[in-house]
């Protein structure tokens, strides 16, 4: 029987629930097996307010969820009530949010579970309940024990990016861009594409930071500076790496058949080209952890929340990737 | 009779002379009629060796172009014998190259073509020729004598940019932005939009500098302190202005419905999402000058110059822009 995926909750006013229902409706006969860590009464009175005929069915753990997967949405329970409606987050549901992803973790590193795909969370109703992380990429990383900071690769059928700094200021990610950050993140994604994505010999395209990658200095330096020292030691490693590419000649459809990564140097450089070419699909995979994470490449969407139009896909393509990853790290494809 | 429009010959070691071959070549049946400024000789010797049938049929004023266009390409004498090979720049070519953009300069502002379209020119030949100009836009417009820098505007069939500023390093472009800069750049594409693209009522989308516009401040200040005051005096002239926008989910399909043009605040802002979309076909059309100039958005392209392989695809968008644009200025159309 195949290994389930574990779901996590996220933030229970967003609409984490209702994109796993719609894609547990439209999906159950081909998605991979997956099980929520979630509150079962409240997954049920959504289904039931929307119409959607979802049976909830709880389970005690991860074990049986792919064998009732067609039949029903498996959830393995928080243990507690969720407090939150839809679009109104409550700081009381914090623990249990926290503890979805705890469990989740629990399950993917004891084996009983094939990898991780997570929810969105908000991070401010967490803050205030004592959460201390910039981020849901972070706190997974401590729970997995993981000094370094880990990598995030987004995926769509077409491009893969790795931005190599992320949630900063502008001007702050070109203060902070290091060649040491630029060698971190090639090796980390090149190591990733072998193991979790079946690539036999990576090619890695980087992105010049400055406007055609600095034209040899005269429109910036970061590139000769920083830039080319870090591809220089990913070469000398016998890494395929081409760069700093021009940013803008870089994303079109012929050029990006030429790499199978592309290293960004700041946030919009890579969320840019893969939001522009598909809006609805991507998907964040956070590469350097010791299992599979995925997760919906969009946030809480509070101001939908509850209303059942949200849109399952990026959800659908984090459980097909998540789902492909793992079988490769498990050597099972 | 249909005013021509003017064709400067650019840098002649570049793939100019072999585009507008092809261009007439491909499209001669339906493009509007335009004439080049260039060396009649070269052009002949070029469609001779790529053996191309592309009659040259030297003229001694933009008159005659449009009536010859289909039998022949027209080609007003730039005067002096080139000296480039394909791929080869020679420093003695400057003279001739700066003289085709000043014939027609002279062409366009005098009314005896529709509107101009260049080829691209190398800076550094130039430069080293006594070329003192940031660019070839800066030297129109001293041509022009418009004091303030024209606006760029990037167009493709479903994307149109403006990048506020332009060719800078991005830690430059960052310190350069200024409420003033996005004001002028926001009046002059509304206008132009109006006037050369025919909308009626022009919708500008902002972007922010940072990731998510900066969050309310967390991902930097740019957006609260140059950005929003530009717009709320962009607004206050009546304007319809959206933003300061998260750059990465402003130009999918979806979002590029809900405005007319991109307001961006870098370099790579503005060509990575439009480069990404269509490569080949994009067209630089130059905002704020007294006529209309539109240019192909590549450069010389030194590496195939001579090889007949280069597409003719932006050259041929600019010169229909270049055209729909002339006629709606001039009250044509």
């Amino acid at each position: 029987m195949t290994l389930p995926l574990a779901v996590t909750m996220g933030e229970p006013a967003g609409i984490g629930g209702e994109i796993a229902l719609k894609a547990w409706l439209q999906g159950r006969a081909d998605l991979p097996p997956f099980y929520l860590i979630d509150d079962p009464d409240r997954l049920a009175s959504l289904a039931r307010r929307l119409g959607w005929p979802v049976p909830i069915r709880p389970i005690d753990a991860p074990a049986r969820a792919s064998a009732i997967f067609v039949e029903a949405l498996p959830v393995v329970p928080i243990g507690m009530a969720v407090r939150a409606q839809p679009g109104r987050p409550d700081p009381g549901d914090a623990q249990a949010i926290l503890g979805a992803i705890q469990t989740a973790v629990g399950d993917v590193v004891t084996g009983r579970a094939a990898a991780l795909v997570t929810n969105p969370i908000h991070k401010d109703s967490l803050y205030r309940a004592g959460f201390h992380h910039p981020g849901h990429t972070e706190y997974l990383a401590e729970l997995a024990g993981v000094d370094r900071p880990p990598i995030m690769m987004l995926v769509s059928p077409g491009l893969r990016v790795v931005p190599v700094t992320i949630h900063l200021a502008l001007r702050r990610a070109i203060e902070t861009l290091s060649s040491v950050a630029i060698v971190d993140a090639g090796r980390i994604t090149e190591a990733a594409l072998r193991r979790d994505f079946g690539v036999a010999d990576p090619v890695l395209a980087v992105a010049g930071l400055n406007p055609h990658a600095g034209e040899a200095g005269s429109l910036g330096r970061e590139e000769i500076d920083i830039i080319e020292p870090a591809l220089a030691e990913l070469r000398a490693c016998g890494m395929n790496v081409r760069g700093p590419l021009p940013p803008d000649t870089m994303f079109h459809a012929e050029a990006r058949n030429a790499y199978d990564a592309a290293l960004c140097m700041y946030h919009d450089q890579a969320l840019i080209p893969i939001k522009t070419i598909d809006f609805y699909g991507g998907v964040n995979a956070t590469l350097g952890l010791p299992f599979v994470r995925t997760s919906p490449d969009h946030g809480t969407a509070f101001a939908i929340a509850g209303s059942g139009t949200a849109r399952p896909d990026s959800l659908i393509a984090a459980l097909r990737l998540a789902a492909a990853m793992g079988a490769r790290r498990s050597g099972g494809s």
